[in-house]
Parts: C-alpha cells; sequence; structure tokens
C-alpha cells in the first residue's frame, strides 16, 4: 500500500521542482508519475529531441528517493506530427476529421501514427528505461470516445482484418446474413465502415468493427510494452478510464505487468441511471459501490491481480455536467477503500491544480498557488497511517471473495449496437447487482466470462448475450448456483440469435424479448426471505425488459420458482441454474439473492460497506451520520480507527482466525 | 378476406423451401408476397442475372395452389451499383450522402438511378409478369425519411422542375416573395436546395421542394407500373408504411390497382403525442384507432378502394424505442380489424423470425427455428373463421360512412415547414378528430380534399391549411355540415397568406394565430349536451393553439355558439360552416359533434369499437376485460363469437334490415 | 418621445406607396426606417444600381414630413454575389457553409465581404446621405449565432490576430499554457480555428477566438459608419438583437451616435430559466423586467445614452417555440416602458404583416390587407398620448439611479467556454439581480465594467469572472457598497485562474468552486429583515454553485454575516465588499439587498414597476388586475391616467419636490 502522485514538470519553471519534489516527499507519497503528455516537450521539432529537462526531473526524482512511472506521450502528438501527416488523425462517427487542439486526436488504424508510436516510444525507452521503476502506456485509451475511428486508415484496415478472419467473401455474407436487404459483397474490397448507413447497418458487420477497432488498440499497447521490454523496461502498466468500454479491458491488459485505473467517483455518478433522490444523496460522496466495482474489474484484469489507481480524484474536477466537491475525509475513504479492494499504490492526479488550459477546474493535492489543499491534508494523513500500521498492512493481497459476477465488453457491444429499448443500461444493470451483493456485506469479485469458476459458490452474469462454447460448458460443469438474468445467451458470436446455447443452459428456450416503455411495469409474486429468515410472497413491478419463455421448450427438470400475474416464468431453476426472466430492483435483486442463491444478509447499515483483504476486513462508512461497525466475526481486533466511524471515515479489524 | 405472409426464400436453404410452403399452406394462407429485396440475389454481378432460384420458388409456390405477390426489388439496389455510380446515392439534410449497408440508399431524383429502376423492372416484368398474381412496386416509398434527398441530382431536377411550374424566374420570384429579405434570382440556375441555409429558408421555396420531391416519388412508381403493364403485369399495389406523409400518397397512388400499408400498431405509438396514461394502457394493445385510422386512409387511395394490410405485425418487433410484445389475442384482432375497415388481404411479416441482420428482433409466424410462434397460432384461427363463415363473409366492401375526415398531404408538408408552435402536430390532431368519431360508435371515411362530399352528412378538417379553389367551393355548396379546425384555409398555394378563402367560408378573416407554451391554457364555456341529451354549460381549457377572429370582418350570418372567457370566439356558425378557433381534447371535441353537428353517441364502453362492413357489424374489443357487446339495430344475428367478447377479441354480427 | 415604424416598400406595388406613408401619418408616427434589406433591389445584377425606387419613396416621405432612419443592405447580400464569390459565406461549428437562402450569411472575416460592404455602403451613403435623418448600419449583428464563423478567412484572420496580440509565438503558449498536452505551437500559422477539435479546446485559446471576432463586428461596423460620416451622414445607429452576445455591444458602440434594440419581449421568455409558473404568468404578458433590462443595457452605450426601440413587437411573432399574442394593452405599455427608461424613438416592426416568405407569422400595425391591426390601434393612442402631454415630457433623460449593475461581455464568453455547471445561466442570474432590484421598487442602471462608479451607491456583480487591473483599483477604492457573486476576479484576462486579484478585493482566496446538481441544495441562516425591518434569522436552500474561501486566507478584517449549515461562508463583508459565495433565489438576493446594503422595499405590488425619468414617475401594471399606484413621493401629480391603474396600463406622474 503505497501513495503517489501525477506530476507536470514540464508545465512550471523548472525553479518550482526542488521545492516540488520536496512536498511530494513530505506528504509520505512515494511514487511520482511523470510525462505522459510531454512529446512536444520531448521532441519540439521534428526529429530534434530534448530531453534534458526530462533527464534532470528524472534525476531529481531519484535522489530524493522517489519512484517513477514513465508514461509514453502518444496520447498528445504534437501539432507539427499532424500538421505534416494529417493521416494519423481519427474520425467521427459522421466522417469528421478529429482535429488536433486537445488530446487523444489520433487514429489507431494509421499505420503511419503506428510507426510514430513506435518511434517515439524507442526513444523513451532507450533513455529511461533503466532509470524508472515503472512505465504507463498512452494515456486512457478510449477515453473521448476514441476507439472507433472511422478514417480511411480504419477502413483499410478493417477490409484486411475481415479478409483475415473470414477468408472468404462468401463465408463472411453468409454469417452477417448479407442475403437480407441485398447487403451481398463480391470481395472484402467492397466493405465500408457501418456509419453514415441510410438506416442501421448490420448488427453483425458493427460487430465486427467494435471487435476490429478493440484489436487495434490492443495491437498499439502490445507494440508499446514490447519496446519497452525489448530496452529492459519492467513493472508496465496503462490507466484506464472508467466507463470507456468501447475496447476489450482484458485484452489490452494481458501486455501488462498491472493495470491502473482512473478513479473520478464524483463525476461517475452522470455514467448510471442513478434515480433523483440517489443523484442528490450523493452528490458529494459518490455511490459507496462505483469505486470498488471498477477497482473489483480492474484487479481482476492480470494473473496477479495488480492494479493501481493511476488517478485518484484529489477534490472538485472539471469535466462533469456538475462538479461538487468530495464532502471532507472522501478523498481519504476512496483511498482506504482502494488498498481495501486490493490497490498496490493510489496515485493522484494531479501534484498542483494547474492554472492554465483545459483542467482548471481540476483541483490537486496543493492549489495553483502551491499551498495544500483540502485533499493534500487527507493524502498526508494516510501516508501517516499507512506507516504507523506498518507491517500489519499486507502487500496487495487477491481476491478471495464466493461471489462472482462476469464481466463482458463483446455483451457490452453487442447491446449497444442492438438497444432494442431505450431504458435497457448495460451498465447499469451489472452496477445494481454488484451493488445488491455489496449491500448484503459480501465481498465479490468480477471476472471475464473466460475465468475460472471453480473457487465461486456463486456466478451472477447480470447482461450476457454472447456466450462462446467454452463458457457454455463452463456454466453447465459449475458446481456453485448461477444467477441469469435477461438477454442472456440470446446471440451466437456473430450477433445472431442462437437459441440452442439457452435452452441447454437454462432448461427452456426464449421465444420473446420484450423492452417495455418507460413507466410500464407487469406485476409478480415471488416468496422471498424477511428479517426473519421467513419466505413470505412478495408483489413485484418489473420493468424495462422481460424474456419470456417457449412453453413448448421447457425441459421436464425445470421448477418455476415465481411467476409473473399472467403466468409468465420470472424465476426458474434449472439445477444450478437460475434464471431470472425480468428486472428488478436492486433491493429486490439482494433478496433473491438470499431467498434462492444462500447469500445471507449481514444487514451492516446503509451506505456501510465491509471489505475483507487477507486477515484485514476494512468497515467503511459512507453515510453522513456515525456508525458503530465491526466485521461480523469473533475475533476481530480493531487496530486503526474506533467502533463508532465518523461520516466519510473507515476502521480496519484484523480477523485473527480468518473468517 | 384473404391471409397473407411476406417469404424469404433467398434467405435460407433451398432445402427448406417444400417444407416451409406446406406450413404457410397449412396455416390456410393464399398469398405469399416475395422478391422485394432479392436485387443482388437476381443479379450477382452487373448485368449477370440469376433467376434461377426465383423461378424455381414460384414454380413450388404455384403448384401448392398459392397466389404471389412479386416486389421489383429497387427499394435495395447491390453494393456493386452504388459503386459503379455514386451519383445513385441520395444526401441528407446535412448534405452528406447517405450510403449503402441498409435500404433505401437511392435518389429518386438520380436519372442513373432511374434507368437502373427501368431495367431491372423490366428485367422482373418480362419473366414473371405472367406468373405472378400481383405486384408490388419497390418498398415502403419514404420510409428512413428518403423522400427528401439534398443530392446534386435533387438540385438539377428541382431547377428544372421550378422553371417548367414558373416558366419565368420573375414569376417565381413574386410567388416566392423573393424582394424579402434580397432573395431574388435571376435565373433558375441561381436556385439551391433549401437545406444548409444560415436561417429557415423561405417557406415557399421548401413547400416546393416538397412538391418537386412527392412527384420524384410519383414518377418513380409510375415507371415502374408503365414497365410491368406492359408485360402484362396486372394488380399493382404498393405498400405504404405508416406515418410517413413526405410524398403524397393519393397521387401515387393513382397509377396503382390496389395499395397496401404495413400495420406496427405497438411502434406507432410513439408517433402521436399520447399521455404517460395511454402509453402504459396501450403499450401491448396499440391505440384501437391507429389501425382503423390507415385502414380508412389507404382504403379511399382507388376508386375500388381496394387495399391490404400487406404487412402485419405478427409479434414483438425491432425498430422503435420500446418493443414490448403484444397481448395475446391482439393479432387476430388487429386481423379482423383490417377486415372489418374492408381489406382485401392481411399479410403477415414475415413467415420466421430471422436470425441474422437487422430485424432479429423482428418476430414471424415461425420461430428463428420454424417452430409454430404465437403469431402463426393466431392467424391460424382466423383462417380457420374465414373458412367457417365462407360466404357470409363479403369481398371487401367500399365504406358506406356518412361522416368523413379531410386528410391533404399538403397541408401537411406546409405544418411541417412553418410550426409556428412546438406542440402542434398535425397528425395528432388528425388522429384525435377520428378517434372523437370512433368513441362515438360511428363509422367514418377518410377523405383527401378532392373527394366528392356529396355523400357525407359530416366533414371534418382537423387541419387544412390550403385550400384549392374548388375545395372552396365545393365547401360553400356542400349540403352537410363541415366542422373545421384552427388553421383552417389559411395559405395559399404557395404558403402564403390568404384572408380572402377563409372570410368567405367561414364568414370572417382570422387576425391573429397564436401557438401557445405548454401548460398555458385559456378557459372557454360552451353548452355541450350531457348524457341524457340536455345541453349544459361546461368549462374547457384549451392549448397549443388559437385562431382569433378579426372582428371587423364578421358577417351578419355569424352565429357566435361558443365563447372564451375573454370574449373571443371559440365556436362559429355560418349556415352549414361550423369553426373552431381552439384545440380541446378529443373527449370535447367528441361532444361538439354530439351537441352542434347531430351525431348521436352510442355509448360503448371505453376501447370497444364498431366496424360496419355491408351487413355485417364487427364489435372489438381492445379493453383488457370482458363486454357484452352488439350492434346497436334491431335485427342484428350473432355469426361468430359470443356476446360477451373476452379482452382482446371480437364478435360479429349480420343486420338483417342494414342500419 | 417620438415613435415610428419599420416600412419595406419594395415588398409591396409601388402604388400602395402614398396610401401607405399617408396610413403611418395618421396615426401619428414621425419616424420611418426603410432599406436595410433591398440590396439584390438597389443591385439587381453587379455593378448595375438601381436606385430609382428608394429614391423616390424618400422623396415621398420628406414629402409628407416623415423622418427617415436608412439601413445599410449588407445583412442580405444577393444570391449572384456568393455565387460570384462564395469565399464571402461563413462556416458553422460543424466546418459546414452557412449558404445563401435566408440572411445574414456572410463572414465578418471575409476581406472580399469586407470589400464589398464598403463598395454598397458608399453607393448608399453617396446618394443619400444628404437626405435622410439618420442611418443603421447592417441589421441584428450576431443575430442567428453567426458572430463566430469557421471560415477559412476567419482562421487566416486569426492567425494575423494572434500574431498582433502576442508577438512572439512563445509568448502566446505561455499565455494559454501549451505545454499542457503537449499543444506548443512554433508558428502563429499553426493555429486551427477551436472547432471540430477531439474533445474540448484550450479556453484560452476559445476566448481570444470570441476577442477576435467580436473584434471582426467592431471592424466591419467601423468600416460602414466611417463612409457614412466621410459622405455626410449623421445620426448613426445599429440595432441590436436582444440575448445575442457572442460580440461587444459596448465596443461597436464606441463608434455610434445612439444605439438602436429590438424588443420582443414574449419571445425573449424562452431565453432564461423561467419556471413552469413564470412562462405561464407572462406568456402574453413578457416578465415586466426583460424590456426594461435591456433598455439599461443599450442606454448606457453611448456616452450621450442615446438609444431607441429600433424594432417593437406590435403583435404575434414568428420565430419563437410558442408565439402567444400580446395581452391587450401590451404595446402600448411596452412602448410607455421604453420611454420611462429613456428611450428617444420606439419604432414598431413591421408597417403591415407580410404575407409572403419568413415572417408571414409576424404581426405588424397593419394587417396584410393594410387594415389597422391591434398594434395599430395601441400605437396610435400612444400618439394621442405623447401629443396631449406635449412639453410636459422631456426628450430623453439620463439614468440618475443610484444602484448600478455591471455587465461584462467578455465575462459571458468566459462563462459559456467555461461552464463548470449545465445549471449555471450567467443571463439568468444577471436578470434575476436586475430584478431584485426592480421588485423593490428601485431604478438602477446597467453599466460595462470600464464604467465610473462614482456615482452610486451600489453596485452590484453578479457575474464577473474576468477583472480587469483598472476595475480591481475602482474596486477597491469605491466609496458605495459592492455585491459580489458567485465566480467573481476568477480568472485572469487570458482565462487562466487568478486567485491574487479576488483576495485583494474580497479579503480572502478562493479554495474551491463547485457546480451542484439539478434538485441538491445547501442550507444556510442568515439574518434578513421582515415586512417590519426586523432582522430574523431565515434558513435558504443554495444550489447551482458554491464557492468556497481558502481558510488560511482570511484577511483579519474579514466579517462574517451568515454561513451555510456546515460552516462555510454564506456572505461576507470586507470594508465595502459584500461577498455572497452562493446562488440564492431573486426574492432573497431582495431581502440582502434591504438588510445589508441599505436599500430599501418600497413594497409596490407584485408585477407593478416605478420607473423615474427626469422629474416624472412611470408607474406600469404588468399584473392581470387593476391596482391603485403613485409613486412614494409627497408632492406627485398624476398627469396621464387614474390612480387605479388597469392590467396592462400605465399612469403618469410628475414630481415637484424631484425625489
Amino acid at each position: 500500500m503505497e501513495l503517489g502522485v501525477c506530476y507536470y514538470p514540464e508545465q512550471t519553471s523548472e525553479e518550482n521542482w526542488t521545492g516540488d519534489v520536496a512536498k511530494i516527499k513530505n506528504l509520505g507519497l512515494e511514487w511520482v508519475r511523470i510525462g505522459e503528455f510531454s512529446w512536444a516537450m520531448c521532441e519540439p521539432h521534428p526529429g530534434q529531441y530534448q530531453f534534458g529537462w526530462l533527464e534532470r526531473v528524472i534525476a531529481l526524482l531519484k535522489r530524493e528517493g522517489m519512484k517513477i512511472i514513465l508514461g509514453t506521450p502518444t496520447a498528445t502528438p504534437p501539432k507539427w506530427l499532424s500538421d505534416q501527416y494529417p493521416d494519423i488523425l481519427a474520425s467521427d462517427r459522421d466522417g469528421r476529421v478529429r482535429n488536433f487542439g486537445s488530446r487523444r486526436h489520433y487514429c489507431f488504424s494509421s499505420p503511419r501514427y503506428r510507426q510514430e508510436s513506435r518511434r517515439i516510444t524507442t526513444e523513451f525507452a532507450r533513455r529511461f528505461a533503466h532509470l524508472v521503476d515503472g512505465w504507463q502506456t498512452d494515456n486512457e485509451y478510449g477515453c473521448h470516445d476514441t476507439v472507433l475511428s472511422y478514417s480511411a486508415a480504419a477502413q483499410d484496415g478493417f477490409r484486411i482484418w475481415l479478409g483475415q478472419k473470414y477468408g472468404t467473401i462468401a463465408a463472411l455474407n453468409d454469417a452477417w446474413g448479407n442475403q437480407f436487404w441485398s447487403m451481398i459483397y463480391r470481395d472484402f474490397s467492397e466493405i465500408d465502415l457501418p456509419n453514415l448507413t441510410t438506416t442501421e447497418a448490420n448488427p453483425s458487420h458493427w460487430l465486427d468493427f467494435h471487435r476490429y477497432s478493440s484489436a487495434q488498440v490492443v495491437d498499439f499497447n502490445l507494440e508499446q510494452v514490447t519496446i519497452i521490454q525489448q530496452n529492459g523496461g519492467r513493472n508496465i502498466g496503462h490507466n484506464y478510464m472508467g466507463f470507456f468500454t468501447d475496447f476489450d479491458h482484458y485484452d489490452v491488459a494481458q501486455a501488462l505487468d498491472f493495470v491502473g485505473w482512473d478513479s473520478y467517483p464524483l463525476g461517475f455518478m452522470s455514467k448510471l441511471n442513478f434515480t433523483a433522490a440517489e443523484k442528490i444523496r450523493y452528490a458529494r460522496v459518490g455511490h459507496p459501490d462505483i469505486p470498488a466495482f471498477h477497482h473489483e474489474l480492474y484487479r481482476q484484469m492480470t494473473a496477479e491481480q495488480r492494479f493501481w489507481v493511476m488517478e485518484q480524484q484529489p477534490g472538485a474536477v472539471n469535466w462533469a455536467a456538475y462538479n461538487p466537491a468530495p464532502a471532507q475525509g472522501m478523498v481519504r475513504l476512496w483511498s482506504w477503500q482502494a488498498f481495501a479492494h486490493g490497490a498496490e499504490v493510489v496515485s493522484y492526479f494531479r501534484f498542483e491544480q494547474y492554472a492554465k488550459a483545459q483542467e482548471q477546474f481540476h483541483h490537486g493535492l496543493f492549489t495553483p498557488e502551491r499551498n495544500l489543499a483540502q485533499g493534500g491534508k487527507e493524502a498526508s494523513q494516510i501516508a501517516s497511517e499507512i506507516k504507523k500500521l506498518g507491517n500489519i498492512l499486507p502487500k496487495a493481497q487477491k481476491n478471495t471473495a464466493k461471489i462472482a459476477l462476469v464481466f463482458d465488453f463483446p455483451s457490452i457491444w453487442a447491446n449497444k449496437i442492438q438497444p432494442q429499448g431505450d431504458s435497457y443500461h448495460t451498465l447499469d444493470i451489472m452496477f445494481r447487482c454488484y451493488s445488491a451483493v455489496r449491500q448484503l456485506g459480501h465481498d465479490l469479485a468480477i471476472i471475464p466470462a473466460t475465468a475460472d469458476f471453480t473457487q465461486y459458490d456463486v456466478v451472477i452474469a447480470p447482461s450476457l448475450p454472447l456466450v462462446a462454447d467454452d463458457l457454455s460448458q463452463k456454466l453447465k460443469n459449475f458446481k456453485g448456483k448461477c444467477l441469469l438474468l435477461p438477454r442472456f445467451a440470446s446471440k451466437s458470436q456473430a450477433l445472431t440469435i442462437d437459441l440452442k446455447q439457452h435452452r441447454e443452459i437454462c432448461g427452456f428456450a426464449i421465444s420473446t424479448s420484450e423492452s417495455l416503455p418507460d413507466g410500464f411495469f407487469d406485476q409478480a409474486t415471488i416468496d422471498l426471505k424477511d428479517k426473519n429468515g421467513l419466505a413470505q410472497p412478495q408483489t413485484l413491478q418489473l420493468g424495462i425488459w422481460r424474456d419470456h419463455a417457449d412453453p413448448d421448450s421447457l425441459d421436464p427438470a425445470i421448477e418455476i420458482l415465481a411467476r409473473y400475474r399472467d403466468g409468465g416464468i420470472l424465476l426458474s431453476r434449472y439445477g444450478h441454474i437460475f434464471r431470472l426472466m425480468g428486472l428488478p430492483d436492486h433491493e429486490i435483486i439482494n433478496k433473491i439473492l438470499v431467498t434462492y442463491l444462500g447469500i445471507h444478509d449481514r444487514n451492516y447499515p446503509q451506505d456501510c460497506r465491509a471489505t475483507k483483504l487477507g486477515d484485514l476486513v476494512f468497515m467503511q462508512n459512507f453515510s453522513p451520520v456515525s456508525h458503530d461497525l465491526q466485521p461480523l466475526a469473533e475475533n476481530a481486533e480493531l487496530i486503526m480507527g474506533d467502533l463508532s466511524v465518523a461520516p466519510y471515515s473507515v476502521n480496519i479489524w484484523r480477523l485473527h482466525t480468518p473468517q
């Protein structure tokens, strides 16, 4: 558990550097991230490198005992580069070039930009690989919707990629169903990008374009990693930005030693379907499970489960529709929460609030005048607390939860391509399921569809239309219980209808999937356990989406656990497979998990969370009132904080008999 | 009364054909529509025709005794065609080319595409005109907003068309009022399309562009009809899509033997201003009057009143913002409703739910695995019922209603060009007036402004800003009663203000037309008959729009029947002309019709409808509860169903003394 | 106090002219505005002038004793001009050319259009400068969002302008902070316009583009003024359109003898954040303070405070989302209100409602058939009233208010570039503060940041992020009281953070500025005077925005007058400087002004307003009920109207001992 900060020496006068580094050190931080936006300062004219300043900064940091993460600067190619080679620029869905003037203006498909990326990465790696303690490739792949580019380079690359995937154009026509609407192609060279069509393009066309575009990010990243490694670099990661899911984060992570993510809990409130009351309740706190959801998502990306918070929000920021300031204590609570979920390092973005350019309203640990800001004070407190706890704190620890939730990027793309109902929001449904388990007091893992399920008692698939053959087999053989929600196994890998898999896994086929208008609800009755553990019939309202079973397809072994008022199936059981046909709200999902999947409710107060890490339990209070908080274990010892946890604070317990 | 289905043999393996046709036949269907999206399969390379598969399908169908509608395939030109001739593509209002990759990507103005359309139609007609039982030209003209194209071809064509219409540029400048804002043109070649102007273009410019664009659709269709006829084809129709009004459906229909329309009642719920409560009430049923409104609109398009439902929704579909599944029984009820309104054939779209491409979520009579779906079961039931009733059922019958509603495409364009108020929704107002009469229990016809009015007792014009001279004369000479609503006769044919016509027809001139903000209402008092037929003063709230009379223009013969609280006229009478100056909701329009226009309320239950066809009356129950339903006639005999009609069902009565 | 009308002889047959001018004269109007859209009629072919018609009109008007304002016709260049020189056209933010077909399609940056503007202005000025009584340059600069053009000409001009401003590219890079995100430029020729970047461009880049664009309008206008003056023209003005703030109206006004503005109170209701209840209450009246706010804004634009209402709404119009008709009496009330606020002339737009082209729904003083309309009747009444009052009425009089509100165009641009919160609406906050004072019964001035403050007792700055050095000094030296609201002095002139100025003026620095989600409120308690003048603690809800003080920065002289519940400062006092940290609604701003800034509440009824002009007081009733209204002065004498003022009417009092 270490702390760090993102620092931009190129944005200030060199005379400030010594004082700045002293400030960082005095706060108790150990890591500094530098360099990821510095291309124009390192190469002010084509081929004329000026690395002196960076060498001096690195020397100073090392002298002061800091550890360094160095970023490749490819997220911000200089003006002269796009002027010289306009073909490096991306194009948006309307076909317009996305110009220089901000960042991330490059196209992953541009062969020229690939070459330039390799060149500058080589320059960085050759000079600094032996000096720094880790690397970040580029910055926030996908941010500002930059995965899908509709450029000529993307069109060329897509055609080649399709040729390699399908071999013959007949195979592609068949896979996509191009006899529909006379969309038959005679050659791969006839295939355009799926934008700017008269009405919607073929969903299989879109899904392949998503797969292709994701593969470009993977390749782009791999090229940089390879160069860094070839030059002796180690400890290579990337900082993912929350809620940009247009590329497969798992695939990119294959090449990485660790993954980072950038945690901005308040801004992320606008990315999910929170109610008006939730938006107000969590305006200065963020929903408690937003950071945890991402921690667990990114924790599982490398085999060693090494992840960082590469950028931690240190105060109010600049980019959301509304930008409140975090409640006092939240920066510390978010940091401890990250460590509780296994983060190796929490690094604050950024050293000082920068007085100029696009992110002026983004706070730092220090003010624009380099005075200590609220975020800095809280960071300093955490540094002291870590020091005090010393060896009691484990190094980052793997997730030992017995409950897992399946997260699948191609399934998200599939739902985006075929929304079928305006109110269906894949990430929101994922999040609601995650939060339901967390509110019961349990840890859970977020895992890819390719993961090994054997270590889990319960696996939940909130939205998984695409089910590969091996997953299908794995689900059938699974020894624990599975809860599967609407859209499960509805499509083939080519994004065409597949009824067979669902029938095999769930014991019946789907006849109809309905999306329901806002405000429209079907009623259902279900037995749910109350606080005393007694099952009581309860009436539900269910909207947004409903799957219907084909009544002629029911396997005799199917058990119907609950029905809609109109007689349709709400919840079925087929051995260890529980299939939910509608979308109850998260408080009902809680109770279904308790009643049917054997998860017990630990009954912590609202907005309080328990997170286990090795033999420690972190009790977190995201509510505006104090709560007495302890883990539900006999031999727990309080090692930080008080039993009564103040608002936006945390205590830590050590279990002497691990739960 | 016959049933049919749309079938796509080119989208399945040939080995399935025999089984598929047997399934269709076993359901009791008589018609099969084929071929309308098959261009790429019939001409896989330029000029290399492959009609063998189509010949085999047709032979199979004829062998099995099926009747065939063959579609010309021009809605989906192949990729090689738009690659070879990019000038066939349309452009959108932003000037962007609408590319290949879905359908309807052609520009009606493209001389090259006209030539290609004639060529492929000739190929189809030469081969198949003597083999099939009817034709469909193209598919759903206007769908995906494809009437107005802003291409270079459209600009060229528009200039020529204007030259022909106006003769001299001075005449055009005068008609459009181009001395306003220095918009004077010196030559027809200076006139651009009205899109991409700095602020709104001249409304006369827009209306002429609408007229021009509509004329291209008419010509395009006429060219195909002519070729089919020259090759011996007969029984030629087109399938209109509901709610795409950018071309004049009446004008296109001039060339047709019958018209079809595509009925998707649930998706159409999003096209009108339904209240939140209505959207929920009708989510799985559709508003009862949406299909009827279209049946009557299309019924009147040919002199023989021959119309088909070319595509009948058979289950949930894919294209609306929300896509619920129809309540059980609705497919049957919609079908019987179509027959009640005079449909010759109801043809379901489509045979099987297709597992691939854009319409995967669109259900069919059969599942993707070719099992019978709910829609198929209901279709089969109707087929049996028709067979059982046999000769009792008339062949399609003309509308004998005594009430008519005027529907005028150029008036819709005029209101779209000059909305003047964001809440004024022409089709919604049309529909509300139609529904008001239906809720009173009466049949009514929907007629063009050019129709003969003499057979009607009451004519209603819900929104008719454009009134041609002959219509004006016809209204003055009309022997029945007319109810005219806001915007009536407010504009000339050139979309300029014309006060004279209104004054002559209604007895006064309009001084001001107001659009009113959402939630703003004026109050008015009017005597309206209650259930006992007693006129009682009632207070109304009126919003959206209000016309004001010029007080100096009132003809002495004007009778003021109701006033706003502020003294303004709400309802006037000038002989047989009733002029309503505001927009009451449909329940008040009901009562105005009862009180002032002599229509009596038959008092059927909510969401129940009676439709007369020859000597039959169809009593339809669109509500979720059973109702005893019979026509208001002494000598009615129940010939199908029970007196108590189940939810989403229908019974049929025969009148021995026709009402 | 004189009345006028906008008249378009080129849009009617010459035979109507004599009658039209007689009608104008008979109404009692003295001024006629002509010519501003007449380019195509004056120069039908390149270089072929046809001024005969305009000469005849001018002769006729002079013969009849009318005074004439002649407009330069540059807002509507003819079709042949943009065909010949397409480079005169502007481009929108998406990079699309804004074409001919409406108006204002020119680009201020186009050297070619500048030349054409000078040419046609010279032709007008040479011929008519000695004949007319005043001039209007162009028409409504900025209307239809036409200040910012993204054309090649604008890019060229911007680069040159930046070169002149910054001298060296290093200076620009430093001012903008271009080391951020590697945005360093090597030469001015590398700088593009800030649109179409991948994510948001540098705010300093944007602000300079706004300053550049505004400067083009200033230069464009100055060129015309200079030419008119060189040809002997005098009395030169421009008609500003309300709510188009993309250029600095003060800077343009430097060249003008008087300013005009175009007053459309009902349409303007959509430009501010009115509540649903306010939108309904004021649908046919307009908020009482919308016209007054503009009168005072434009009154202060020339040293002599000469302003006109160049276009007064005479009835319902055509361009808003909803276009109700003004309540009877409103045209007269608006006119008297304008005179009360010092207008020299009120000129109605337009003579007749024009039956053709874009503004058909825009009413005039006369109907399309040239009968007197409601607006004409009310204009005629005002003309009689003015005549009757005769010498009692002063010539336009300067504002003598003791309260002022600061209005700053660059600050509006800065907030638009960095909204930081979706609910923050600069003009709405400006307006609410203005209205708060008006509701207390006081006059107030709206002044530029560069104005002399010494004549005021109270100065309010509702939204002033940009504070130039001299303003800073002026505020410090001010002898009255200042109320400063959120965002005050937060940025430098380059739109970068500046903490120093705020600390010096307000006695503390800002640590954080928060934007708050809709519906989120912080609570605060403040002592506010009640009706009896007793201070009582009152609880407030504050949303939208909140500034926080840096607690380490507080000057000992700071007095905290009110705090948020959480302890944060709500209202502070630092000598004469009152700083409000949140945004209360206008009724609370009223009470803060009363309690802390010494403004007393004159307690007039809701929607009644008092306006003082010299020794006259105009009591205006914008409410739907009658009120007894008199100024709060002992020796007031009623000189027009009754004590009881009818709805939408006015009375006038003369003070014998000036207040």
